[in-house]
């Protein structure tokens, strides 16, 4: 008989959020599942690492086919302790969320679900972001499932190519206009701080905000999720910019040297 | 007369790290410059964000030409906060560093001295990432300053392409073999935590490892950096896989939208 695929999955709202536990649900249908999660909610963590204190986890349930662990550490930390200490086996795939919140557009580079991802694919495992624009702890994760188990599906078939990974959107709603393939949306965050009196004196301020999106392309994820579309924005690690590498051979750089 | 370029600096070694103090000397000599950085190390953060507690700043010094702020959330809050509360028009330039420590390959995704640079970028200002191969907090970062200054001098003058930020990164060495345009070299960390019994029992994590470089290509930023180079990733903030996009228009997803 096979051995079943072998499933790592994080987050960054924490092992016992409403999404993680859905998505649990469905990847135990495609093979042996390892959670390793936060063990507190660690929204907007990026790719962070703890570098100045240890971290530690500790195991929370066990069912068949099922294991979740807790985790000290960040989202990224979650997966570097599971390749180090935690799994038996190279895992077939690394799955973060479903998260509590868009991921689309710049986004990307906050989200710790996404740092998972980018985890993933740096340890050369096929791995995919599932968001859903809500943030409520309660939301409705239900209407993704089917598109879930579609992707995943196809990506374990299918593999990624090493370097690149998926990043899932789904619009919060009871049904989609269906799925689009989109790149990053341009846009940035605006009015991102609100300013409040301490008690005791002096302003703190807490990271607000909104998100104005400057694209207006129907294949851009932001757009695509205002128009109801479930989004897959295909992501790579390699962030080097290979048109600006080219001019910059031009620039009057001292001791530049061009081969 | 002409107004003299405002220029922010953040990094993610503290305000009063050596790196950041050799970086204001230089950048005084362009324009007017505003610092805003964590009020201790915050290395590793990546992109992070505070999402769940407020920050604040305070000022630190004031001297012409050269305002220094403490803040106490990662280096991307410094950059959002300086934007929305502390600079008074918009800065020509957003420099990080000087990091003690190599950004090369993908620690570019884990370096807080990168987050405040993808910020700056996000916000369309040209920005640049300095960083020295050297963790020691006394590391000797004169040999960079010629370069820094040429480098400063060009981009005040060239600006760089919306969406385009650059990552700079310097041999830990007395002079350097030239300076090369470079893309990001694939690799990953491995061996990457430390197990440590707690006095009181159980096992805590510290985050350690080694970077096994899989590029031998001379032009992979990693490996010019080893040849005694000086090197300049260019680097961008859309990280939309477009080989991958138009590829997956062949899956087997349902509902899949192709126009």
């Amino acid at each position: 008989m096979t051995e079943r695929p072998l499933i790592l999955i994080s987050n960054d709202d924490g092992y016992s959020a409403k999404g993680i536990r859905v998505l649990m649900n469905v990847l135990t249908e495609f093979g042996d599942v390892v959670v390793v999660a936060p063990h507190t909610g660690r929204s907007g963590k990026g790719c962070a690492i703890t570098s100045e204190n240890p971290v530690k986890y500790w195991q929370v349930k066990e069912a068949p086919g099922l294991q979740v662990y807790a985790c000290t550490g960040t989202p990224v930390d979650c997966v570097k302790l599971a390749f180090h200490s935690i799994l038996k086996r190279r895992p077939a795939l690394v799955v973060g969320g479903i998260n509590h919140g868009d991921n689309s557009a710049v986004n990307a580079h906050y989200s710790g679900t996404m740092g998972i991802v980018f985890e993933g694919c740096m340890k050369e495992i096929p791995s995919i972001a599932f968001s859903l624009c809500s943030h409520d702890a309660d939301a409705d994760f239900m209407p993704a499932v089917p598109y879930i188990r579609n992707m995943v599906s196809e990506v374990l078939q299918r593999g990624l190519p090493v370097g690149s990974c998926l990043n899932v959107n789904f619009p919060n709603s009871p049904s989609y206009a269906g799925v689009k393939v989109c790149r990053q949306a341009n846009g940035q965050w605006v009015n991102e701080w609100g300013a409040h009196e301490h008690p005791n004196g002096g302003v703190w301020y807490w990271l607000t905000g909104s998100f104005n999106c400057k694209d207006t392309a129907a294949d851009a994820d932001r757009v695509a999720l205002d128009n109801n579309y479930v989004t897959i924005t295909p992501t790579r690690i390699d962030v080097t910019d290979y048109s600006l590498l080219d001019s910059m051979k031009g620039w009057n750089i001292d001791s530049l040297v061009i081969e």
